[in-house]
């Protein structure tokens, strides 16, 4: 028998999983074209388009983690020689990049340093300048902690009849994501972060417009798995075998997004937020100044900068040795400069926050952890 | 809470999974990069190591159904223009086809009528007129019931320096797949059928050779969540994060392989082919005919023919709604000629055949189910 060590998932994902989601998934399993199976598949549906603020129909998970969905966006609704143009600030934009050139885009790419955000007239003028026929950009880029809801960009991307992409594997079910509103057009998501179920599945949403551009696309899919007209025959529709369907996780995703529901999705955001901004305050007063500017800042993947004296491996080791707690550190041109701090689920309560509070604590110069009685106790 | 209905699952996957999975799922999830997820990791490439049959190094699960393991395969070993043969006898043979011809490979293919085998001199000839890349076979068909271990397809591609591809999604686990002695050089498979976890990952294997080619391929591959170079550096060597691992599937796969380890390989194959010869038995006793003869049959996946005087839809009713039994029709070319056996992990037993067997005598003419009580029962 499996026994995992008692983790405290305070990283970027995945995060603490749902009491009853761990109910769900020991449920037995049924096949992959049982009428119970495909009512369970409608109520994720119906559910994901609460989460995604969202009338899409075609709003469905697909059988593979986020990057699954990523690739998915991108292989279905970017054709080969089109202009792809990526707003890039952060490790998953440029993993846009790559998916955009594999699928033989024409890609162009709009920098920025790592954590800082665009601003909604330089997206604009890149976005007019280039004429894109596909705009895509990340809400809550994991790698920075750094937010934007998007609205600015999809504006200026309908205004030159661009469809738009979002990432928003790390704000569903923990910040407003909002589609509709906002007019994106092509979103994925997974389940293992704001959601609290375990990873495996990846929440899509198509509107209608990029859909019609779906089935108007001429050239063939290059991936057979990823490719969303033979996902949505087995989902919806004819209901006609693609591939067979992680049963399990399905069950627990309903269950995860019950528990959404159970709670009111209003709820939830405003408990993240209010989990943020207990952090930040609580950061702030250890000394540590956060990597982001406040209005850009995602509520459940929190980046404070490295401190003087202290390094992160310090802390993350600290923190894991002596409490079992998983927190991230910074990679790219942001290795060893900043924590990344995921509260989320289940942990995003005053408990959850002073627990990891009190913990950097010790680890941080003059506190009673490891920090200071390693390479720092020597000198 | 999710209760779903309790399912005698007697297709062809997903099948009943192991009790000692179902607990496995309920323990609390690591992160993707925890160094004991990695040891799970590691137990599970020793465990498909040996019911592959084989020594290479380069064996994993893919976070992906059998059809994204299908995918890898043909995406990462037919470079665009390269002739991709495929022995076509099946549904999941046309599927080889479909993925080779959107990854830009030169396919030409072999067929005979479903439900027939390929004789290894047939094979050979057409190899050999061929002179193919790469040549692709389905070990197991599930959609007609052939079995064929391969070792003639594999030698005849040697010598023209073919790579070999080998679907072995119904035999892992269930019957030889022998990987090394048969000479494959990748082959992929799933975790819902032989194996008797829930769906959700592909277990893959790659000879050194294979890999040798794979390293020294030119053109980019053309899907980023599939290619194998990428999520092998996640796997082993630099442990480099491609993407988040469905860690609570691992842990399934973990503990369904515990459960072949503890049976011994050997006695689980023989298990299952001592329910299959007794299922056959039974089946002929009720006057239903093989659709496969007797030396080319798959054990686990049995399909014999409907008999006159009533329909496979009336048959696999009467077992669903008397007995919760999942039981399969055919498709293609066999639709309304065969049903589709699953006899595997937990019900491949005495009393598992009995039980269906004694459902499916009274779904027949002159039996007491309801095939005597509805349309025969009116006229």
């Amino acid at each position: 028998m499996i026994h995992p060590p008692k983790r405290l998932l305070y990283g970027p994902g995945p995060t603490m999983v749902d009491p009853r989601v761990y109910s769900a998934m020991g449920q037995p399993i049924v096949g992959h074209l049982d009428p119970f199976f495909f009512s369970v598949v409608e109520d994720i549906r119906a559910g994901l388009r609460e989460v995604f603020g969202t009338s899409n129909d075609f709003t469905l998970a697909i059988s593979g983690t986020g990057s699954a969905g990523m690739e998915a966006a991108v292989a279905n609704f970017v054709e080969p020689g089109q202009k792809f143009a990526v707003l890039a600030n952060g490790f998953f934009c440029d993993r846009l990049v790559e998916m955009g050139k594999r699928h033989r885009g024409d890609v162009v790419r709009f920098d920025k340093p790592w954590g800082e955000g665009f601003s909604d007239a330089e997206a604009r003028e890149f976005i007019l300048r280039e004429k894109p026929d596909v705009v895509a950009f990340v809400q809550a880029e994991t790698s920075t902690g750094v937010y934007n809801a998007g609205k600015g960009i999809c504006d200026a991307a309908r205004d030159v009849g661009a469809l738009t992409i979002a990432d928003c594997v790390t704000s569903l079910g923990a910040m407003p994501v909002e589609i509709d509103a906002n007019g994106i057009d092509v979103a994925y998501s997974c389940t293992q972060k704001g959601l609290s179920a375990p990873p495996g599945l990846s929440p899509i949403t198509v509107s209608p417009r990029a859909l019609e551009r779906l089935r108007a696309r001429k050239a063939t899919i290059d991936t057979w798995y990823l490719d969303l007209k033979l996902i949505d025959e087995y989902f919806e529709g004819p209901k006609r075998y693609h591939h067979t369907a992680p049963i399990t996780l399905f069950y627990a995703l309903q269950a995860a997004l019950d528990a959404v529901r159970e709670e009111g999705l209003a709820n939830r955001l405003a408990r993240h937020k209010r989990a943020h901004e207990r952090l930040v305050a609580g950061l702030e007063e250890l000394g540590m100044e956060m990597l982001v500017p406040a209005g850009q800042r995602i509520w459940n993947l929190n980046t404070p900068k490295i401190p003087a004296g202290v390094t992160d491996a310090e802390i993350r080791k600290h923190l894991m040795e002596k409490y079992g707690m998983e927190v991230a550190g910074g990679f790219g041109t942001l290795a060893g400069k900043i924590l990344r701090l995921g509260i989320m689920g289940p942990l995003a309560s005053d408990e959850g926050v002073n627990n990891v509070l009190g913990a950097i604590a010790e680890a941080l110069p003059g506190g009673i952890g490891a920090g200071s009685t390693s390479s720092r106790a020597t000198t």
